[in-house]
């Protein structure tokens, strides 16, 4: 809803607000799948909205590109092989990729049209589009990780829109026995997993499901996130087997640079607040 | 602001907004320095705001209580003399006073019908006024520490309003040199010090001013708070001289409840992020 120059989101769940001063609308699209809107800030740079949620803003995405890639990456051994369903505005193709040892990183986004909008206003997250090792598809990505060769996967990456609308398909138990069955023994399943301060219970419930695909073991990482409700979010981390032993020293000497990211701020995240983890079950 | 049944405070220094649904306006006084209102919400229990700002939600106040009182007694050596200047609502009180060490907490806000107003809409955050070990004075914070015997304090939080109104002599040289004043050697003053994203130019200025009175060492710590502008808030230490050594094993066998602060998270955030550091020169 935009109010004269601000574009507030009201967010029924929460009960809460989140909005910006803009000084125009750049661009407008309506996809097969969802209306994508680009407005200009004062303050936050361009601002993707789809189906009137707001998607990422210049100035405060690389919080959560950074949270949904470098944690599972420096949690997995070696991770080498790596699928992102969603994320068609390509941020976290680009941290993933910076990672030397990943090999290969497939991204299926149902809706070519984000990625096409990122590319026209926010360029500098599709710098690795072209990188040799980047495959980009866009297509069904339940569909892509049901075909997916079974333990042909070390890393999954689920970064989506909420769970309404295209992103439905991407929190229950189906797609994660697909993900589990992708997965090697030793990968890690990676999804946003909204606010952990008003939708815990959301949070929960997607375990829950995990859980009932096979995935034994879990953990939820939060991390500020100014543009999405509550200004807190967070990633949940799902595994086969075994727990998640974090390479910190390869965290701590990474060789890329982070602007949120780092390997304290990791090992702060692994013990949950204690509000959180009475919810959890931690 | 408010828009239909939302509340929203379109915050002009980060171009950002953030509100909550609400169900109807519970009070309002219009007291000696500012107008303060207690609004009802759907989902985040009272909200208090004070010169049309977010002052605090019933849900959401834990992150700033905790995070201004535990990581700064936790890091004091035997924190036993505390003065708290600002915190009319008495949450921060309640917190400090959960350290048992702490022998005398005064607590010296400018406005008693904060105060009032707590005591009235949010009473657990006054759970601890009538402690014998409490001490609440409704004066001018300025006066308050100018006059306050020298070398007699360890810890003095200023937990205020923003710089402007009321609170703009709290965020400068001659206040500090009052603070610098009546701290012991190792004494350590704490200031809540806004956003670590969008005002980071505020903290570097206060850090310099800080300076300015003597101090030599500062830790800005980031910290979750849904109800401020970005969502992402801070608390900046500064000591006379010395490190930020962190007393590790008493936090995590601290023997009161909390609902975020951990030990981990503590030392998780003692390393800022690297864009904060870059700004900040650490």
């Amino acid at each position: 809803m935009t109010n004269d120059n601000w574009y507030i989101e009201h967010f029924q769940p929460t009960g809460s607000a989140i909005g910006y001063r803009i000084t125009g609308k750049l661009d407008e699209v309506q996809s097969p799948f969802q209306k994508i809107e680009i407005y200009n800030t004062t303050d936050w740079g361009k601002l993707m909205i789809i189906d009137g949620a707001v998607m990422l803003t210049t100035r405060d995405n690389f919080f959560y590109h950074e949270m949904i890639s470098h944690p599972v990456l420096f949690t997995h051994a070696a991770p080498k092989r790596v699928v992102i369903i969603g994320g068609g505005d390509c941020g976290t193709l680009r941290e993933v990729l910076k990672h030397p040892g990943v090999e290969s990183a497939t991204q299926c986004d149902i809706d070519e049209q984000v990625t096409r909008m990122s590319e026209k206003y926010f360029p500098e997250l599709c710098d690795s589009n072209s990188d040799p090792r980047a495959e980009l598809l866009f297509d069904d990505g339940v569909a892509y990780m049901a075909n997916c060769p079974a333990g042909s996967v070390d890393v999954v990456i689920v970064d989506s829109t909420d769970p309404v609308g295209p992103a439905e398909g991407l929190f229950n138990k189906a797609f994660y026995e697909s993900c589990f069955r992708a997965l090697k023994d030793d990968g890690i399943l990676v999804q946003q997993s909204e606010s952990p301060l008003a939708l815990l219970d959301l949070i929960k419930e997607m375990r829950a499901e995990m859980g009932k695909a096979g995935f034994t073991t879990f953990k939820t990482l939060p991390f500020p996130q100014p543009c999405y409700p509550t200004g807190w979010w967070s990633v949940t981390l799902a595994r086969k087997s075994g727990g998640f032993d974090f390479r910190q020293d390869d965290a701590a000497n990474k060789g890329f640079e982070t602007l949120y990211y780092t390997a304290p701020l990791h090992t702060g995240v692994l013990v949950s607040p204690p509000f959180v983890a009475k919810v959890l079950g931690e």
